[in-house]
């Protein structure tokens, strides 16, 4: 089948992600926060979708970031998917092959002419791999540095204190930080990797995405639909490693504490009845789901289709 | 609240009519069918937005209701949403104002600058009229009449026999039939006008859509979750007029029983019931869920906000 362009994959695997269920601790397609709800994604999603296109049309990775953010913003939930368009967007901006226009196009041309030119030009890894992304961040500015922080200023999102000396640039002063980030002329790729080794986004980013690929690889290997691998891999994704949200919010006992907590379950069944426990202590594996989001996206780049 | 240009509106209200539940009879968020499932219609959202950025940005109506097409049929699921494109396409093509790259550009202008730019120009009718709409189908061309007719090409669409006469026309023909439509020098409006009488999209195409503006304000005037308002808003629609869909697959009788039973419906949880009954007897409400989605966007771009 004809694939989707970028865009469209990305912002689907916003979608797909949310619709997993059970996703212990997260609004899922069976649960509703009292003041977060489902469809609060997907206005994120489709918000969000504007400023992923110009990721792949060019548009350098903070600036498309920013316009992420932006357009993810534009719903009354407070923030959806600030995390996953973290790492969606160099994801995105990484992923060589033909734009979601041309995809059309093409489509079109297959209707209109008879030929499915598909084959000869779409490659097999999807346009994207560990080196490419990894490349893709690495050659962010000062610029894209001061668009992340901008950023900051569309939604309210959860950060821990900043290591000691980094107070200027802590990520909650917004645009306020962004004079600090010329004064000290660090690159988005610099700050990423100060923030790795506290920060599960910040990890991916400066290994070029080590978890999103091998969770990417487990939903192809998965079979039936689409979110319930999906759910599969966010338990997997929590076992493996502490979620940055939870120890942000509740600390590093409770993180590690769920961890082992979601290396036991065997089942979505068993996850379903931990996901009322985790709702009512108010806990909210935010980062894993960034990291399943990113997986879903390259999955779908490498032939998943719902 | 700034609000999100058309593109992004038509393809969250394809989202939010997806997950508005209990929708009885067809897929929702808390119902899936063993050959359809609820991730295809996001995925069919996801794959028609770049002919929605199309119809924005000026194509022909026809000509970017076949590339939404095109995009939507990139799943497994079949036709998700032929019949909802045919409403939007139009609607966003027929709406004034920013398109989403500007209105994302305004949002970054906001940060960026400190000014709140919106009040000015945004219109309180959403850039979108009754009169608006029936100008933009009027105007179609025997161009658009064709490529209405490809369209069919991309997904398998339930239809009824075309009327006396109109044989040639027959959509189930698919490009076959624009040999047809050439030699008649058929509009696509002139085509509609034809289908009217039997076809409720149709006769939103040809009457400046008159239920959908009707339902949009429906939906404005309830509170609540929006997809609660969505459930409610299919049931009255429901309940007004014979759904196109039951008629062509089950006959006019049962049309006509499901709309009496559906006036009887007075909560959602009723409409809980009700849905199991419809589900195993194969009745699916699609044209209902086709003005339904037409609705939640007039509702959007008049300031409803999920």
């Amino acid at each position: 089948m004809t694939r989707r362009g970028p865009a469209a994959d990305a912002a689907l695997a916003l979608g797909v992600e949310v619709t997993g269920t059970p996703k212990p601790g997260n609004v899922d397609r069976a649960r509703d926060f009292p003041d977060l709800r489902f469809e609060q994604f997907l206005a994120g999603a489709a918000g969000a979708r504007t400023g992923l296109e110009r990721a792949v049309n060019g548009t350098s990775v903070g600036a498309a970031f920013e316009a992420s953010v932006a357009g993810m913003s534009r719903q009354t939930g407070g923030n959806t998917q600030f995390g996953c368009l973290l790492l969606l967007v160099p994801l995105v901006a990484a992923t060589r092959g033909p734009t979601d226009a041309v995809c059309v196009d093409r489509l079109l041309g297959e209707v209109r002419e008879g030929a499915d030119t598909q084959e000869a030009s779409d490659p097999a890894d999807g346009g994207i791999t560990r080196e490419r992304v990894r490349e893709r961040c690495r050659e962010t500015t000062v610029a894209d540095a001061a668009a992340f922080y901008r950023a900051f200023e569309y939604v309210d999102v959860a950060v821990e204190e900043p290591p000691d000396g980094m107070e200027p640039l802590d990520v909650r002063r917004g645009a306020d930080a962004v004079s600090a980030i010329g004064d000290r002329e660090l690159t988005l790729w610099e700050l990423m990797e100060r923030s790795a080794a506290h920060d599960a986004n910040a990890h991916e980013w400066v290994n070029g995405f080590p978890r999103t690929f091998r969770a990417a690889r487990a939903i192809r290997a998965d079979d039936g639909p689409v979110p319930d691998r999906v759910a599969r891999v966010f338990l997997d994704l929590l076992a493996e490693r502490e979620d940055t949200l939870i120890r942000t919010e509740h600390g590093p006992e409770t993180a590690e504490r769920v961890r082992e907590r979601a290396a036991e379950i065997d089942s979505l069944a068993a996850a379903a009845d931990w996901a009322d426990e985790l709702v009512e202590a108010g806990i909210n594996p935010g980062t894993t789901a960034d990291v399943t989001s990113a997986a879903i996206y390259v999955a779908f780049r490498r032939g998943v289709v719902p």
